[in-house]
């Protein structure tokens, strides 16, 4: 057996079912080897970008890794953006990376390049293969890395070589590491700090915005008084009637810091202590106020359910979680704009829906909007790295094609990766896209005005500018094979997407509304 | 003066005069400064990848470098891959990077990632500022670095506190190396070897492609019967009608080997000793014949044109260059195919025209059928890293305002950095691009059965096939404010290139062609 053989049937015997490609000639044997495997589903992408997003949004929604198949260094390149927001959202992702045959790598050929050097920055665990003999068990212990608490990004740079060659056996799944036993001292210390009387937040992250940890959270807060927040970009918030309700940390350090006003206690359950996205003159970079004190109950690494659920049953032992009541907008009328938009979204939301939130400033009414919808699960842009949503929910779609997708995406973000929607009709899934179609890198003509520079100067007008000429993303989705409209009235939009919710496969309407800034 | 203020106007003072821009929030002081420095034109580009690639075409045309303007390391990652090529193509580049203020790096905010070690890879230069007293001097710095001979990648990282703190002022130019100079008794080794009567061949590269060396190398050639051969993907090499022809050397090893065959000594005129652009099970690495020797006259850091100019005078002090006749193939006419479209390039080029060939299979025939044309520049996919050419195209237009550019793509590779169109039409440039729609990513197909794998096995159908749905490359180009046809017939795509390079302004043509594997 081949390496390349022995890599998709270990992959598969580890749970992997799922590769997204975009291969390379390095990679090809691995592509003739998956004629072998039809169990490990082959998704194209049309760059990397696409395949490595899609993957995230694949381990996000499952819990369980899917491959990536990517070119060299350029390929890996390609996708790194991607995989930095799948890093800052501890997806289980394994990142197959074919290389240069071993012994043509001193050539310096034209492709050439520090595979391992660009994987380091993105992965939490980094092999180089080198021999087909030990090629099944770098897979199986790729998966294992993927998939421990609480999952990251595993890179393994497969020689096209020790793809080609012979002497390479499948090996068996590998366990991952499980989230640590949180001590029971540190649940009753945090314990007593909520009982102190002292105002207190609790900041959930990773693991803690899944329902089990939600419901305990909830009833915490209910009986101890302390507010619920969650970190301000979660990979993964279920949501929605029925659930404890968690307000997110603001995206500015000025919000974030009025919601932890007066806190002198807070507990952070899976989150790291939040910090500032961006550093700005005059504005601290740590935001839990001065004085408080910042307790770690559980990290993303730990068993936070079982912890939140520990310090429920000391603290708020009779205590229901208080849950979300169901309610919706009614549907807009009038001119389109963010908050019209967002009130459509909020009375069409199907249930069990998955949302993809890359909607930048254009999504600012959207979790009030969608507060009381069905349950739902809300994905955001973990790593701040623009051009995630379309592709995310690509993944998100395979990973669950029972239930609707709904990508809420910004104009300027959607034109990253922007032939994700050739995947979309690719695989025929049920993803209604929205363009919020500003005309602008709205967010940074806020940032401007924040920083306090030239509001109006002539650089930052064609910098920030998407209307010379404006981009008709009805025409680009229709240049790949996605059915499109356009709305510009709050009529329009809510017609467009109820169609758009209720026909399967994909759609997208491009939104037109005015930049908030 | 704030750093960003001493950036600009160092960069100006320095001689560079455009900026490929795709900033975020750490670079809008950047931007804001930008307002003040008029003649430092800001290029915006929707995507990173767009950036560093028009600065290699703009760098390639001018031999100055433009700078770029990226967002953290998410924005270098999506525009490592053109910066890849740009590194092969030692093209002088300055790549202005942004980064988190320097007191915020420690916080580990979202978009925190480690910047330098991304840049290392494709950068010959790189620093990161940490004090607004020396960025002007840092600026300098890298103008120079990117500007030294051969030409090369200088990252500087540029902190947002630096950019917006006071106390810095721009520095003075700082000399770049200059081409290192070739001892006599190495041009008269080389010399001895082409008079000693056995077969020889000189590979040019680097600064070797452009019209004095070619001159140079010409005369040789023709003295002495060497081959005379070029590095398979020249960075910009000049040819057409009275120009010395040169032959590039084969992207295939069996076809480089066969072009090598023989020969006793290979002389390398700013190329390096040619390798195989992949590994491939049987073949070797090292393309010079087994036996032959190697000579180096001068590498691509040395004054390759001088050097050759004296080893002409050494062996070839009457012999003229034999230089190109002019020559064009007729108008072609029936169906449309790489060999028809590539005629009616042929035909139609027109003087001075600058070629940037991302054709990969589709363009087999365009080096014969333009050989006689008018001369002009052939600018090529030096790193190997698909996605180049739309953008390549964008730089290579604004370098040359008056000079027709064609542009002459794949449709897989057009995919990865499409967005470029939409820079096409922001700044009016007069490019004319054609898009080779052969509905799969060939050269795959190709590669697959060069290495044995399975001719028709259903992963490779899915994986290399674009045509479930097809791309609608009119559509996309209308998407982004680009005129666009299609063209089915030799005739229809002759009639159509005639408009579009005779109109001004960018135009595309989706060349629908089948695809030769």
């Amino acid at each position: 057996m081949n390496g390349a053989h022995a890599v998709a049937r270990t992959l598969l015997d580890s749970g992997v079912e799922v590769c997204f490609a975009n291969p390379g000639t390095s990679e090809l044997h691995f592509v003739a080897a998956l004629d072998d495997e039809p169990a490990l589903r082959a998704v194209p992408c049309l760059f990397e970008g696409v395949a490595t997003s899609a993957a995230d949004g694949y381990g996000r929604m499952t819990g369980r890794p899917a491959a990536t198949l990517l070119h060299l260094g350029p390929g890996l390149g390609n996708g790194l953006a991607n995989l930095h927001n799948a890093r800052r959202a501890a997806t289980p992702l394994v990142n197959l990376v074919g290389d240069h045959a071993t012994f043509h790598k001193k050539y310096d050929a034209p492709l050439e390049s520090d595979v391992d050097a660009l994987a380091r920055t993105v992965s939490g665990w980094v092999r180089r293969c080198d021999d087909p003999a030990t090629v099944g068990g770098d897979v199986a212990e790729a998966v294992a890395a993927a998939t421990g608490a609480p999952g990251q990004v595993a890179t393994l740079i497969l020689p096209a070589d020790v793809s080609w060659s012979d002497g390479a056996r499948p090996a068996p799944p590998v366990a991952p590491r499980p989230p640590a036993t949180v001590p029971e001292e540190t649940v009753a210390a945090v314990a007593a700090a909520l009982r102190s009387g002292e105002p207190a937040a609790i900041l959930l992250g990773g693991p803690a915005t899944r329902e089990p940890a939600l419901r305990a959270a909830g009833r915490i807060a209910a009986a101890t008084g302390a507010r619920l927040l969650c970190e301000t970009f979660p990979a993964r918030l279920e949501r929605g009637a029925g659930l404890p309700a968690v307000e997110r940390l603001g995206y500015l350090a000025e919000g974030a810091m009025a919601q932890l006003d007066g806190v002198r206690h807070l507990v952070l359950a899976g989150a790291p202590a939040p910090v500032s996205f961006f550093a700005h003159p005059g504005l601290p970079g740590l935001l839990a106020p001065d004085g408080s004190q910042v307790h770690t109950l559980a990290t993303s690494a730990d068993d936070v359910p079982v912890a939140l659920g520990l310090l429920a049953d000391t603290v708020a032992r009779d205590t229901p979680p208080p849950l979300q009541a169901p309610g919706r907008p009614a549907p807009p009328t009038g001119a389109l704009t963010a908050e019209t938009a967002a009130a459509a979204v909020g009375a069409l939301l199907p249930e069990g829906a998955i949302v993809v939130d890359e909607a930048n400033t254009s999504g600012l009414w959207l979790p009030g909007a969608t507060a009381g919808a069905p349950r739902h699960d809300w994905l955001t842009l973990t790593g701040g790295a623009i051009g995630q949503g379309l592709p995310l929910a690509a993944g998100a779609a395979l990973a669950c094609p029972d239930r609707p997708v709904l990508c809420l995406e910004a104009d300027g973000s959607a034109m990253y990766t922007l032939s994700a929607l050739w995947t979309h009709a690719r695989e025929g899934l049920d993803i209604t896209t929205v363009i919020f179609a500003n005309g602008s890198y709205a967010i940074l003509t806020m940032e401007s005005q924040r920083l306090g520079t030239p509001a109006d100067g002539p650089a930052r007008r064609d910098l920030l500018d998407l209307t010379r000429p404006g981009l008709d993303f009805v025409a680009l989705a229709h240049g790949m094979g996605v059915p499109a409209s356009r709305a510009a009235t709050a009529e329009d939009f809510t017609a467009q997407l109820s169609k758009a919710l209720t026909e399967p496969g994909p759609h997208l309407i491009e939104a037109v509304v005015p930049a908030l800034f």
